[in-house]
């Protein structure tokens, strides 16, 4: 047992050890860190969680963080409506904004359905989506769910759950990825990548 | 540049990637988490960090952090107050704490003398040690700083200031570290332990 000269900063390092990865060495580094910067950095610091916490929203239609009750994306008449894409998480929305190749709207379902950690369909946002697309005027969906059992699960649950609305589903390539060596490439992946070729296209 | 969809995750993700060695996906990963907690379990996160670093106190006499005017070591009078062990930092305390084998008390100095970062002797807290033991009362100090160059420099410096006062002055033992393998030992370290060796004793 750790005795620590000052409980202020037994709790304040107790704090950063429940963060995940964060270990006890570790946490008493970042505690020291900041006790070394300015009274007003860290009321910044510490301000800047609470705040968040405390005001941030989700998105009523695609449940992505958002300052607002509508999302950027969701409130911006420019983006495709028509076409949903159906992520896991916050992140994974970014990653795709990064790419600046998607015009649509988005429906962050909070996780991939996982028996093994207790997550069935309905703690995910499937049963929004399903009311989303059967409220009409959506043409397609695409499913960029992580590319394991779990996500495999996901795409067929949500695949069955809206087949008989007539809309468009599709899911993201699968296939080398850009400066993968492929004799290091796993045989599953390899295999999909020839029976899935497309046309070469010389602006690709 | 990554577009946040919302500011107070933009914010809150930037104050964490301030921190040593935390980058902006962990810095992500580490916000994300806290924004899945309880709003009251975040507050307690938050204002444990603003709280230590308004209410912290550095004690008057050994400038080791507590949350009192003198800290809880230099207060108790069971321990030695003739032996001074100087240390370079709050962690060094707690780290010979931990052995549970030293009953006197400390001075931190706050670092080491390092030209290369720009630290000089003023920046640290000798001129206290030197008064300290100007007082009198103080029958041995011993020097517990890095086995390193700026380690053996600052002892150097603080050897030269301390040397009239007839104190003794004493510094830690350097040697093979226990569990260490021989072969693998940096020949310094090996060559000291040889010279510096020490009566076989059963009780250790």
């Amino acid at each position: 047992m750790q005795h620590y000269p000052s409980q202020l900063l037994e709790r304040a390092v107790e704090e950063f050890s429940k963060l995940p990865g964060i270990g006890g060495k570790t946490a008493m580094r970042l505690v020291l860190h900041l006790l070394r910067q300015d009274v007003k950095a860290v009321e910044v610091f510490g301000q800047s969680v609470i705040r968040l916490r405390q005001e941030v929203k989700f998105c009523q239609t695609c449940h992505n963080i958002s300052d607002t009750d509508t999302c950027e994306i969701c409130a911006n008449p420019r983006r495709d409506h028509a076409t949903i894409c159906v992520v896991e998480n916050i992140q994974d929305v970014m990653a795709i904004e990064n790419t600046q190749q998607y015009r649509g709207v988005y429906h962050v379902l909070g996780g991939v359905i996982s028996p093994m950690d207790g997550i069935g369909p309905s703690d995910l946002q499937i049963g929004s989506l399903v009311e989303r697309v059967g409220e009409g005027n959506i043409a397609e969906v695409i499913l960029a769910l992580s590319p394991t059992m779990e996500g495999d699960t996901t795409n067929f649950y949500i695949y069955r759950k809206l087949a008989d609305t007539g809309v468009k589903i599709s899911v993201i390539a699968r296939g080398v990825a850009q400066n993968d060596e492929l004799q290091y490439t796993d045989e599953v992946t390899l295999g999909r990548s020839i029976v899935n070729r497309t046309l070469f296209d010389v602006n690709l």
